[in-house]
């Protein structure tokens, strides 16, 4: 079996979002359903510019569980790394949508979702070694058996290049945010690729100022920081040399998905050998596609989509 | 303040059902939201019918807990027995529509939904015995410690006159089903009036044969049997009379909420004092109105609706 382009690890659940913006739950009345959670999207995004992705994860033995299976395979995510547990649920995940900048977030993951149930036994070593792009994020150190496996993966991996780590922070899934802060240290030594926003890399490494943070990922030992600021852009640096992109323009509909979006894009532009720049201002110009769009799984962008507003092109 | 017609104690939650009848969850791609659970469905269809009906239980302290005390005041349901339980979350119920006789549900209640976390002391003991109607169920027994509130409220209520225990069993929600058949057997000593179908007769008295089912319920010391036999009708018995009355007539659309929707019609029918026959008539024609529309809380009929359609016409 060809190795894959990008394996992710992580979170995946059924997003039920609202058919109406700017009202809280309490006043929808409608929603609408969709393949939702991190390391699930940037694999879908990863496979909508013609990458070979794969994911890694759990849903419950039911018939979301059968819909994720089934949605993952239309992308053309490979699922052979997708599991149906035994009486388990498959989380679910609501949201509010307050534009620019507010799209508060309701799980149901309790009490443990199955994405948080890998066991490192359970982990196809060859598959996660192999691959040309492994992505995880942080959400799924937040649990154990999840934490070790993700170890276990790390350990078959063995620091290969691109070997990414989505500092990904919610603060519920945590019970303090020191614990989160610990856990990230203990995994950014196993890892090539950092990308996080400014509250995500206090978390990880105790610095909200852009250049400060990714110093300090670089000194944990990744080679690639990636900071991501808003509208403020986009910082990425390497022992020689420092990128700053601005944002890209976007009216936005939806903030949900655009990081993951944004990372998919990235996945494609790191494998093509595009130069920082390049590949930032393409994740960049990806993520506001997606923002610019109502959903996230279903909003992720292909190439040419992301080529052509980058171009000056109008994105809807 | 004047005492209630109707209290009713137990489940609660947001019903999301699809908007598409015939397919599978995986096939489902809108949901309407919806308030739901069966004893608070009862008290919903007792205010529809006019009466002064309160619910005791428990939401999530999120918006869908908002929205169910809001929508319960819109019925005229009283909500001072509803508390919002801080860190927990509003249960929900999907289910699927397949007319005329499979409707599967899927809880979202996990590890324990806030309507099972009553605590004995929690109650309002005036508030229980003072009520026409006390009206509990047997998934409020599946967990403590709503069991022991329950028994709370039974000895509050000194088993006076119309003391309802729906014999509503769902397997899910218990370990086995002679866990059920224990906890429904320390139950019945305590009310006056015993209501299920089939399945929950054999649950509750080991029978099946419905008048065996009802002799066996007023051996255990009910005053008033009512066995639900779907297409077959209803059959009530007391110590001086059985009453057999046929099932109305229906194109059902969603069985679900047709039992609670009987439940509240029988509630007023036993408050207006009318015949074992009229009222049973009645609660039929109840639940054939809400087994012939789409949703369950909103779909409670009034009255007037009833009576039209006992008259002859039509119900919708």
């Amino acid at each position: 079996m060809r190795p894959h382009d990008v394996v992710t690890m992580g979170r995946v659940g059924v997003d039920l979002y609202p058919t109406r913006s700017g009202v809280g739950l309490e006043d929808v009345e409608t929603f609408t359903k969709s393949v939702g959670g991190s390391a699930t999207n940037v694999a879908i995004a990863a496979a909508v510019h013609g990458r070979r992705a794969g994911v890694i994860t759990r849903v419950g033995d039911d018939p979301f569980g059968r819909f994720i299976a089934r949605e993952l395979g239309r992308f053309g995510v490979d699922v052979s790394q997708v599991a149906a547990l035994p009486g388990e649920q498959t989380p679910l995940t609501f949201c509010e949508i307050y534009p620019p900048d507010d799209f508060p977030l309701y799980f149901y993951r309790r009490p443990k979702a199955p994405d948080l149930q890998i066991e490192p036994h359970e982990l196809d070593a060859k598959v996660i070694r192999d691959a040309r792009i492994f992505w995880a994020t942080v959400t799924g150190l937040s649990a154990e058996p999840s934490r070790s496996a993700h170890h276990a993966a790390w350990d078959a991996r063995g620091r290969a290049p691109l070997t990414v780590l989505d500092l990904d922070y919610r603060a519920m899934f945590w019970s303090s945010r020191a614990e989160a802060s610990q856990a990230v240290a203990q995994a950014l030594p196993n890892v090539t690729v950092a990308i996080g926003n400014a509250e995500e890399c206090e978390v990880a490494v105790g610095e909200t100022d852009p250049y400060r943070a990714a110093d300090a990922l670089l000194a944990r030992g990744v080679q690639l920081a990636v900071v991501k600021r808003g509208p403020l852009g986009v910082l990425g640096r390497t022992a020689e040399e420092t990128v700053e992109v601005p944002a890209h323009p976007v009216d936005v509909v939806n903030g949900l998905g655009a990081g993951d979006g944004f990372g998919g894009a990235l996945c494609h532009a790191l494998l093509e050998g595009w130069s920082l720049q390049r590949s930032l201002r393409f994740a960049n110009a990806a993520g506001a596609i997606v923002a610019g769009r109502r959903e996230c799984s279903t909003a992720m962008p292909s190439t040419a989509e992301v080529e052509a507003i980058m171009s000056g092109g109008s994105h809807e």
